[in-house]
């Protein structure tokens, strides 16, 4: 099973406070995310100041994308260099499937379907038709601060999707004793963003989530 | 009932291209939406350059939010001037009850919720429990370009989100002849982009609208 990946999330207002925490973070991360905060005020300079600073590293353009799907993804891929894009899981199929198409015109271009609320297994089923691979499974920070934690129907979703043939992602509020929640579980990504920034020591914490990582998927 | 007010829905990939077309249709209109498009590319200076252009129309940020809430209201109504701002319906509960929290420390400050996909009714009560007023019927482009017209479903739906006391906006490819497919609907707004912005005329388009919209709604 392939180690699972480390991404920061930035949700910050600016782009100027988002690079504070990429200086002290980005050499103990493999993947780099333009969250949707950051994106709706920082704009398309966002993700083209992470792929100018961090070309080795995954950029993700996090918009959740509902609608015209191609023309984001030329725009955050394309244009402003991502990797990576998601597309909200209310969106509808055609969405899912047109943002891809002009994903793939892009060497490392791919769209990660973003479950939120309500989504089932059928719709999943249809994203996988039309060849979508990845999914991030996410317990919402608004869902969290009202109480709503980890637990067993979190997991045995994940472990299904990933059965499914999906790359999950998982993010939600992750603390490194979390992990061990998905032991067993291919994960591809564990996102962290506040445990991570706002920690003492950002890169010591992003280490103890890679030890954790390598110590339950190795 | 209420005449609909006239929508312009900006999805340029730049501000200088939306104010292109905000110059000449302005004051046609009763609100002009800042698009995800327009927002994730030109960042937070999309929203203020309308404020600060048309202080006497009601400005929407169409980010579709699908967590962090309050802070998204917080930037988006609270320091960017937005009057409305839309959460997508995938978004838990506590994102409908957090923006709107927020939303409302601001003397035009509301929250829409966008439906797209599979929202149900059940969803929607859950919304109007929370205080949301207003809501998006939404036809996506990338659905509409798969071949989804608009039929009596739609309509049903929307005059149901009207029974249960939501005012509801419009959207999705409307062209002039369409809008009387709503009639007897207490529609809020009329949504139009493309219709409008791409006319050989636009502000003779903006004036179509409005003169079907008053021969139906008055």
């Amino acid at each position: 099973m392939a180690i699972p990946l480390l991404q920061l999330a930035l949700d910050n207002t600016s782009l100027a406070e988002a690079l504070e925490s990429t200086r002290v973070l980005a050499s103990e991360l493999d993947v780099i995310e333009a969250g949707t905060v950051l994106c709706v005020t920082a704009g398309n300079q966002a993700v083209k100041a992470l792929r100018a600073l961090y070309p080795d590293k995954i950029i993700v353009a996090d918009i959740k994308v509902a609608d015209a799907g191609a023309l984001l993804a030329k725009v955050m891929i394309g244009e402003c260099g991502a990797d990576w894009m998601t597309v909200i899981c209310s969106a509808p199929v055609p969405t899912f499937e047109t943002a891809l198409k002009e994903a793939k015109k892009y060497p490392r271009g791919d769209i990660q379907a973003e479950l939120f609320g309500n989504w089932t297994f059928e719709e999943a089923a249809e994203w996988k038709k039309v060849g979508i691979k990845q999914a991030i499974y996410h317990r919402g920070r608004d869902a969290q601060a009202a109480g709503q934690t980890w637990g067993q129907v979190d997991i045995d979703k994940i472990a299904k999707l990933a059965e499914m043939g999906f790359e999950v992602s998982v993010t939600g509020g992750l603390e490194v004793e979390d992990l061990k929640l998905f032991k067993g579980i291919p994960v591809k990504a564990f996102i962290a963003g506040r445990n991570l920034r706002d920690a003492a020591d950002p890169a010591a914490a992003a280490r103890a989530f890679k030890d954790e990582i390598r110590k339950w998927w190795s």
